[in-house]
């Protein structure tokens, strides 16, 4: 039943859904990577030879990066709060969810990953719980925490903590977003910095996006919110958007994201709001239309592609599939492989460029980006990545 | 070199000492125990098929015990102030212990168990911060927290939460006493009820110890700290050795803990003070010597067994080793099974009864608690404690 798998309710019976069986007791486990066959072994992995360890790590914490399992360790950590298109469903139903980003950790990583899910949705807590939990962590992957405190947490964190932290919903989507739209705009035969892209939401990720896509030399970028496009004289502006207004839009657009369209070079869906068809097909020729709302994209992919060039949408089930499993897993390998201090805007962009790269001679209109089972893709970008650590002054070996 | 692998102090050069090979890299690691190896399973093992799962986990949250690793899966948390017998190394050096302690929990017991190392180690904060990542586990092994602290963090965690709150160098190493001590009574020909007990130690596994043998009904025993014995007159008694002084002593002893030694038939050492081979040799006759004091027994069991008739030590190179490691994998095997709310007190005396058991006809003086690789140990041990929790009230399932 394709239908059924790309809905998200739950179904009436779990049985009936191959989704419940597969999930029975968790999708991970904690495995010993040293066996204890004898007294011997234990007197090594445990008491007393695990104490001479304790003991040359507490002489010199650095050792810890070597002789624990920390510094290939992310810590995944949500409040329940914006789980993926479904909302707030509170820290333990978004358990499933973490378990399934470790497993994409380190299936297509080599990353281990540890869900942490809060029983608390304050940003102050939040900070200092995690704060409080690092020391055994060689990272923090902030995850499903809604907009807009997941700004301020993932700022503040990145302040006190001398480890990455990550908001993959803003920044995985933006560093794949980043690489389609390089390809998109190879195939259609323009310069990125020549675009005029309208965003469609102003959520983590449409802030990610825009944020990600000026670093890149876009000048010309609109976001728009369910208010219409996002511009200063607006007076009912959160702190963000009022950073976005300021950033962006130079052509000082007003009106709808509809109106913003015409002859626009690319459109970019970031939430659940519809794009009609009309407007679609009142962008610039040879347009460029992710739309990225899962599991309903704001505009369907087949009628997308009647106007436009390059379609891309999260589905699996259609060609381009913008999947944060593209970037994330390599990005953290990349940056816990040098011990980078943080992740920077200059690492995040050389991600998206290895990772458009890495399509080659497969690219075409259908082939922006790689496949998620390219065993390519997480090498290529954790080395990237690691180079751009190195570059920017980040990395600590 | 086997003095070395008693020593807890790091060798001079690491590489001279096999404990820092075997601890490269750490030594656990995150499994998927679900492959994705096409869009299918992804979109089963992730989004939409994952939300469909934490959909019906939000609306019954029970769920989350069976399609969710959770309900196998426990906190080892630690502040780090209390690491082994080596004292306050901080969180990040106790890091290779916590994770000695996770292989131990799946190696022995089947049960994942995840280390967690706080920067912090004020009371008020180690409980907050445990109660806000408590959703994403189903119980919590507190590990090498200093007394008097470890007593109050237990206690009010238990208090707030609805999963077993555990302080294994408490409980772990009372119910290993308690097994030891029924089958010593045993081989010996005396009854549990009849034994004068002394403990030397007034710490977390003093404390825990003492109020093990009391449940079972040892009624007389007497705890001794480094100023002697443990009595109500004593004007310098935290509240914790208040209370033992209420509950202890019933022969009102005053004098030093070797004093107290003339005549008992038990001792039990839970600290690192010494006890003189003269002290030994005024104990009743086919006395019982548990010195557990680690690397460095009270007394050394060489010589204890000059003069009792079953002496017993923390260390792996002499008979009777009194390993927590016997204990705690199947008690959180046990109790994660049933679900339970807590560890009772009939639970731990229930993992010591079957603990005792498990030695069958192999007990003899040399061997009153089974060997840790005794496969037996941990389901015995589980199912005991479950059935004790059943026949608590606190089991949910």
């Amino acid at each position: 039943m394709p239908e059924s798998r790309n809905d998200a309710r739950p179904p009436t019976t779990l049985s009936a859904d191959p989704a419940f069986p597969l999930h029975k007791g968790g999708k991970i486990e904690i495995r010993p990577t040293v066996r204890v066959r004898d007294g011997e072994g234990l007197a090594l992995a445990y008491t007393p030879g695990v104490g001479r360890v304790s003991s040359a790590i507490a002489a010199d914490p650095a050792l810890a990066d070597e002789y624990t399992w920390r510094s290939n360790l992310v810590a995944v950590v949500t409040d329940g709060t914006a789980v993926l298109g479904l909302g707030d469903l509170g820290p333990v139903a978004a358990l499933p969810v973490m378990e399934g980003k470790a497993l994409l950790f380190k299936e297509f990583g080599g990353v281990d990953a540890m869900p942490i899910c809060l029983a608390t949705r304050d940003t102050e807590e939040i900070i200092e719980t995690v704060v409080r939990i690092a020391p055994s962590f060689g990272g923090i992957n902030l995850e499903d925490i809604s907009a807009p405190r997941c700004f301020e947490i993932e700022r503040r964190l990145q302040d006190q903590l001398d480890i990455p932290v990550f908001h993959d919903d803003q920044h995985g989507t933006a560093i794949v977003v980043l690489a389609a739209l390089h390809n998109a705009a190879r195939i259609t035969g323009r310069e990125l910095s020549n675009l005029r892209v309208v965003i469609s939401g102003a959520g983590a990720a449409g802030v990610a996006v825009s944020q990600i896509i000026l670093e890149a030399g876009i000048g010309d970028v609109a976001v728009g919110d369910r208010q219409g496009i996002v511009h200063s004289g607006r007076p009912d502006l959160t702190e963000i958007k009022q950073a976005l207004a300021a950033r962006t839009n130079r052509s000082a657009l007003t009106g709808s994201i509809e109106e913003a369209l015409r002859g626009a070079d690319v459109l970019i869906g970031v939430s659940a709001g519809t794009i009609s068809e009309e407007a679609i097909a009142s962008m610039a020729r040879d347009s460029i239309v992710f739309a990225l709302a899962n599991p309903n994209p704001e505009v369907h992919p087949v009628v997308a592609r009647r106007h436009a060039r390059v379609v891309a949408t999260g589905r699996s089930d259609f060609p381009n599939q913008i999947n944060n499993v593209l970037a994330f897993p390599g990005v953290f390998k990349g940056a816990l492989s040098v011990r980078a201090t943080r992740i920077t805007e200059g690492m995040k962009v050389a991600a998206a460029t290895a990772l458009a790269d890495v399509v080659g001679d497969a690219l075409d209109e259908d082939h922006v980006v790689p496949s998620v089972f390219d065993p390519f893709v997480a090498p290529t970008v954790a080395r990237a990545v690691a180079a751009a650590a190195r570059a920017d002054g980040v990395a600590r070996r």
